[in-house]
């Protein structure tokens, strides 16, 4: 089985789980419990919570556990998005797409900026489209379905410079622990998630710029200082963290192992049968491309028997026939009917990828022998 | 150690942790996923959401699986809360509580019903409050604190006598797994949680009456048929769904185990220190008590070194120094301050109850010594 949707959600890393797991076990307490047992549990969330911060941002940051990155996405679009016009780009992730539609079916104005073929956006529309009333810009960092990479300090600048009051958003899922991400100061919240490398559900984080004005979305208890209540998930928590701890160490050669892998089967597919829709330039944990005029869907099938799971699109969005984001990049639907997006962990192997890219060729070819 | 503080949380069935995590590992895929290894943990999800429904509730309802009792009750608040007034009772829990106080900051009516003594609520002066204009009701099944029952089908039922479209929500995550609970028809919303019946964090539910009125709280990729967003944290809900399970076989035994324990326990008890705040027709599972005139915090230390792990009030609003809800069953802030919550799981051996007992006597009696 070679598994190459690690953009749905990885296998979670079984050491780091194994670490974690004395939190299902003896360490079990709830850690807003002031008995000694408690206070441990307490103080070994700070510390998960200090070691995750550390990988992503410089000190005047914040850092918020939230239960799913979607969860963390929702927190600023309907905190932040809460006056004036907010405006997001095309390519965004469902959890923003659609809190932002939500917050123009309750008459807030959203403003969609379009995307380029790559599925980057378009810097000009972005800033064309932020005005002295924009609350909010969200721009996801790498988008899910391509892997293009928005240029976040290069476009949360522009955004500022233009209206200083406007809070900058990042849905930051598919860069972090994959890219090399240092917040640069004019983001002033960025999500991150455990599952997309390797750990568990139920762990996600929302990473504020201290001072950013957020309110909470889910009230209660008042944990993680009043802006996210409900028992913590420690478990989930520390196996995050230990997680990113790994992944730091270990992740500029996934990073370089990812981009070989990614060139090895961007060169093998065949050209006759699928058209790369992911630019060069974008991450080289997603490769997406179509397999023109024919079905993906049909061809995950077909690739699913001989053992290589890939993905169609977004998982998330997988009740669409096409997917908006693909449009987005301005293909045809016998583009975005095509599409396969082939996601890396980065420990692939080379013999795996290039079976892969056989079995990918192989099916692709029978398909188009079978519909012709 | 004796660990009384299972309203807090429990420690997970390790048991069922076991028999959940091939779901970390093998079957770790996405439930969205169209390949056939996604398919499967869809279907396992399926079955799960059947046996946990079927536990609480007959045809007619529905399960949303939430990430947390928190997040379930903001859901029915946020969503049933938009219109006239709202009706809660001054013994909700902060999930129900601070959400309704929010909503009034929103500028909805939002009306407070009195507690009895015992931390039930006083149903003339809830069902005097319900009118016209009344969208939602939240009465807590079993108040967290004090283990008092409010009867709710005969408040639900009341309540749509006042007024058929009212919505009727209980938060019963102190009540599921340990009464026998089944919900009448005249509830349309109902919270449920793992972590406090053996369950991991990150699982809990809200069960819903099907056709009552409901808007997705976390927006994104549609999973929970549109009403609750987010990658499916599959080890939590699976790992849920077998300890209702096996709850649910030993839940009478559990339960009549707790009721002897809870009386043999109140029994032990000095009179000369310890005053009963629970009534004897509450739930079982929890015995509050108060150390009039001395400090609970203090005591809950002492008891610490002595190996007894007991809550003072609800874990979640431990910020405060009184309890809100201690505070609402109309006694003074001595009685207040000394309050103890011990609650049990229900398969305490009776040894280590009345050692519990012991330990609890013998700490008041030197903290007297030490502060009269």
């Amino acid at each position: 089985m070679i598994y190459l949707d690690n953009a749905a959600t990885t296998m979670p890393d079984a050491a780091c789980v194994r670490s974690a797991e004395q939190f299902l076990k003896d360490d079990f307490y709830n850690p807003s419990a002031l008995y000694r047992e408690g206070f441990a549990v307490h103080k070994a969330l700070a510390e998960a919570r200090k070691a995750v911060l550390s990988a992503v941002a410089a000190q005047g940051y914040e850092l918020i556990f939230t239960g799913s990155g979607t969860e963390a996405d929702n927190q600023v679009l309907f905190s932040a998005g809460r006056r004036g016009n907010v405006v997001i780009t095309e390519g965004e992730h469902a959890a923003v797409y659609e809190s932002a539609k939500e917050l123009a079916r309750r008459g807030e104005e959203v403003r969609f900026a379009k995307l380029r073929e790559d599925g980057s956006v378009d810097a000009e529309d972005l800033l064309a489209k932020v005005d002295a009333d924009t609350s909010l810009v969200s721009v996801i960092h790498v988008n899910n379905e391509t892997g293009a990479v928005n240029e976040i300090a290069r476009l949360s600048s522009a955004v500022k410079t233009k209206n200083k009051r406007t809070l900058f958003h990042s849905d930051g899922v598919q860069a972090f622990g994959k890219l090399d991400v240092r917040l640069p100061q004019t983001v002033d919240f960025y999500t991150i998630s455990a599952h997309k490398i390797g750990g568990v559900r139920g762990a996600a984080a929302l990473i504020r710029k201290k001072g950013a004005p957020l309110q909470p979305y889910l009230y209660g208890g008042g944990q993680e200082n009043g802006l996210r209540s409900g028992t913590e998930n420690t478990f989930a928590i520390i196996q995050f963290a230990e997680v990113v701890k790994k992944r730091m160490r270990e992740r500029s050669a996934l990073y370089a192992h990812a981009v070989e892998m990614n060139a090895k089967l961007r060169g093998m597919l065949d050209k006759k049968f699928f058209m790369p829709l992911s630019s060069e330039t974008g991450s080289p944990f997603i490769l997406s491309v179509s397999a023109v005029g024919l079905r993906g869907e049909v061809l995950q099938h077909m690739l699913n028997e001989r053992g290589v799971l890939v993905g169609t699109g977004s998982a998330c969005s997988s009740r669409n026939r096409y997917s908006r984001v693909i449009l987005a990049c301005g293909v045809g639907e016998n583009v975005a009917d095509g599409v396969l997006r082939l996601s890396f962990f980065g420990d692939e192997s080379a013999d795996d990828i290039a079976h892969a890219a056989d079995v990918l060729n192989a099916c692709a070819a029978e398909l188009y022998e079978r519909t012709r």
